[in-house]
């Protein structure tokens, strides 16, 4: 299959944006036949090159088409007129979209700071059978019958009061109970230092606002969340992986780069992180603490799983260990209840309040106060705590089910961690085993998982990915597995020429 | 009272930050006796300049003796050690706070972009007893036990499912719903189009992210809401004032400046405007949409009220004229039902969707799935309707009450809109006299509104000031109003030198 020749142009001051114009002239050339199924469109690169305009204004063209299902990209192949059966359904809503849309998308602003995912990983989400993707609870085990109940008692003790404007701090009495619990789990934080958010999600949007501007220089653990990645990257500033190992953070690299560079924040899940599931142990924890005070750079501690743990000792969180001062400490209901509330907080060092106040008063004045009084009835009532109790057993054997699975289906040559609680789990294949490829193959037979590119900024990941164990149900996990499994040992055997061995690198 | 002489030392490279070392430094001068009460404190300029710091970093060192009781600052006279009766009072909660807070406060990000409220008005909120402050519905009238059982209900029919995550986009009946509501008052409105937000707040927010740049210049109505006034501030752009006359934002001026600077957004008000109450007139529409789209420049149309019309005829949006694709639409359900939802929209051009989706994403994911859910079942069946008839026939009543008592109790030489419909009204004392002395007057009387300083980003509206009549009842504004005239005939007689005259000027 030749690659065609476009032959349009552009005009930058149109009235139309530019990758517009791009989508219209390659719409016109399919409708005139001057394209054809099959046909490869130049590379981005080359494209831009030839019309004088950035990359990123050529792959916000070529993922408009492939959204209007008119091409479809295979990775490391080009993009092509027209496209795999089943590409067209259309994207469900929620977070299975959000994956794919991070996936084929810039993850970051106006696809300003866009990186080369864009390129690689295109294709559109469609309605997955088994969802080993995204970390969210399984919607199933809610007690919604008992949560109506709590929100009939809320109104009816409360009255209009309850669906006025809330304060931009958040409603008192949930605000003292967090800090209860978080003192109970160790934390040492106090109610006044807590901001009610809509979702943890929105306290690195905000923590950004805060303390970040164009520019600057934030350490992320290598991999990590995706999403915040796109919200750091929205920020427009530079982000610098620290590697993991088997405790967390690695402290020498870390050391190494603060010594080196200006870096205005660290961000960190010390307990089950994303997507590892890897807990910072405790004398990793005081020693990331020690050097990130030694030079004077704030922690952002994102809490946002850690209560659920299956097995061992419970780690208090940064923000309780002694010199946890620069701690900033994020945490959310929507892993241990309900996502639909969009509840979050953040505990915020006195210096960084008033600030805080002002910017929240900016960006969206407050979280929802009738959420916030319903939750903090439901919690108080101790039903937060009846309801963790069934959710942890059942991911408990959900995390043993697919561990099982994976060690009678994954080929030789495959390692992945055995978090103790949390969401997720992290698979690493031999060096040359494209996750990506394996990805396409999965969405095939109608299993999604997290392919390892997304967690990463520098390239890395390609022959890693993430599984989580929480949203499916234990047989469909164990056939999940199974899938992936025959789609795994088929891979390897494609990749010719990559030598099995024992060095194989978790992370 | 002379001005004392702070000897104090700051360390840039200290731990503290340097504001927080003034306040400590002053602290420890009163408990020293070395200040005493009726003490002046220097300038903020001129510590400013004896420290070699900012002047918003001392700014923000007084704001936070103030918070603390510890001074107390005079309008056009400085900040004395000690405090006025009440001043110590707690600010309560909600949108009277936030009011006072950006009064107080540089309304800007981290205090960088200040402008001079922060010196000209610095007296900490309390509870007032009656509020005509904030453009804010009256929670009294709220139907909480009708939306109690239709919480129930959605609970009920939908499952857990509703608790789950919902999308970037929003609930999709909702969407709908809003649309086709928007299309029954003359909008162009397609649901595709509709965003979900959490309140209309977030809408100036993230239309920010989406459209502007540090430098950026934006054109906003002058006299404006003042929380929009914080968010462009937020974002870094210059922001420029355009006057008003009787039909809305001028197009002359803004013709105008259209053609001298690269301007990119424009935003206004076209109905019930924050804080005039005016309506922008059709041709006036017309001409607005024709000189933005011949220059390429969108424009935020900010449609929060605009259902709250108390006589005459409606105005379709901005976004339903011919010649309005550059016009992004935000509304809100906080001013016709419930603002303790957190529920507004935005609709986008289709150019901005794809992007908007990902800085949604980076941002906090959707707005609360159950919120959603509940609030369009209550709208769908009729309720919102019935709420609607109730609420405009009260607030009708509550502005005709406000008009004539202002006719009884206000001095010649003032003047003010008359709305018909919306919220608030504006008005004009004559040149010289000062709404924020007034405001100072009224606060201690238990009576609070919005000084006109706070709507203006050119120093202008100090004779003028807002007033909100839906908050409370007939009987309460009456009260208010006798009170406030008693004040406003004070001023006036003591602002000597002043000649009333026919040219006072509006706006």
């Amino acid at each position: 299959m030749a690659e065609v020749v476009i032959s349009i142009q552009v005009d930058r001051d149109g009235s139309l944006p530019v990758y517009r114009q791009i989508v219209s002239e390659i719409h016109n050339m399919l409708r005139n036949n001057k394209l054809q199924s099959g046909d490869r469109l130049p590379s981005m690169r080359d494209l831009a090159n030839q019309l004088g305009v950035n990359r990123n204004t050529v792959a916000l063209a070529y993922a408009e088409l492939e959204s209007k299902g008119l091409v479809q990209s295979r990775v490391g192949s080009g993009t092509f007129v027209g496209r795999f059966p089943g590409s067209l359904e259309e994207s469900p809503p929620g977070p299975a979209s959000d994956l794919a849309g991070s996936l084929e998308r810039a993850l970051s602003r106006r696809g300003r700071q866009g990186d080369d995912l864009i390129e690689r990983i295109s294709v559109r989400d469609e309605v997955s059978r088994i969802n080993l993707s995204g970390s969210i609870p399984d919607c199933e085990l809610f007690p919604a019958g008992e949560f109506g109940e709590v929100l009939s008692q809320v109104v009816a003790d409360m009255g209009p009061a309850v669906l006025d404007y809330g304060s931009k701090e958040g409603y008192g009495p949930l605000r003292s109970w967090i800090a209860s619990r978080l003192r109970s789990q160790g934390g040492i934080i106090d109610e006044s230092e807590l901001f009610i958010l809509n979702g943890s999600q929105q306290g690195l949007d905000l923590a950004s606002k805060l303390l970040l501007d164009d520019g600057d220089c934030v350490v992320i653990e290598s991999p990590t969340y995706y999403n915040a990645i796109g919200v750091f990257r929205m920020y427009g500033v530079e982000l610098i992986p620290v590697g993991m190992d088997g405790e967390g953070i690695r402290p020498d690299q870390l050391k190494e780069i603060l010594s080196r560079r200006r870096v205005k924040l660290v961000y960190c899940m010390p307990t089950f992180q994303n997507p590892t599931g890897i807990t910072m142990s405790r004398e990793r924890r005081h020693e990331i603490l020690a050097i990130t005070a030694r030079h004077g750079v704030p922690v952002l501690e994102d809490h946002f799983d850690a209560e659920l743990r299956y097995e061992g000792q419970a780690e208090a969180p940064l923000k309780g260990f002694p010199g946890s001062d620069h701690v900033l400490h994020l945490g959310t209901f929507s892993k241990i209840l309900f996502p639909g509330l969009r509840l979050g907080w953040l505990a915020l060092p006195e210096v960084y309040q008033e600030p805080f106040r002002r910017i929240r008063a900016c960006t969206d004045l407050s979280a929802g106060l009738l959420a916030q009084v319903a939750i903090h009835r439901f919690c108080e009532e101790g039903r937060l705590d009846s309801h963790l109790e069934l959710v942890k057993r059942e991911n408990k054997a959900r995390l043993a089910v697919m561990l099982d699975e994976m060690e009678k289906q994954f080929p030789d040559g495959c390692t992945w961690t055995r978090p103790k609680g949390g969401m997720s789990l992290w698979v690493s294949m031999p060096r040359g085993v494209d996750a990506v490829e394996a990805w396409l193959d999965a969405r095939r037979a109608g299993v999604n998982f997290a392919p390892g590119a997304l967690f990463h900024v520098d390239g890395g990941g390609s022959n890693m990915f993430k599984l989580s164990f929480t949203r499916e149900g234990k047989d469909r996990i164990a056939e999940g597995i199974k899938t992936l499994g025959a789609i795994l040992r088929d891979r390897m055997q494609e990749s010719k020429g990559v030598e099995q061995s024992s060095t194989n690198v978790l992370l």
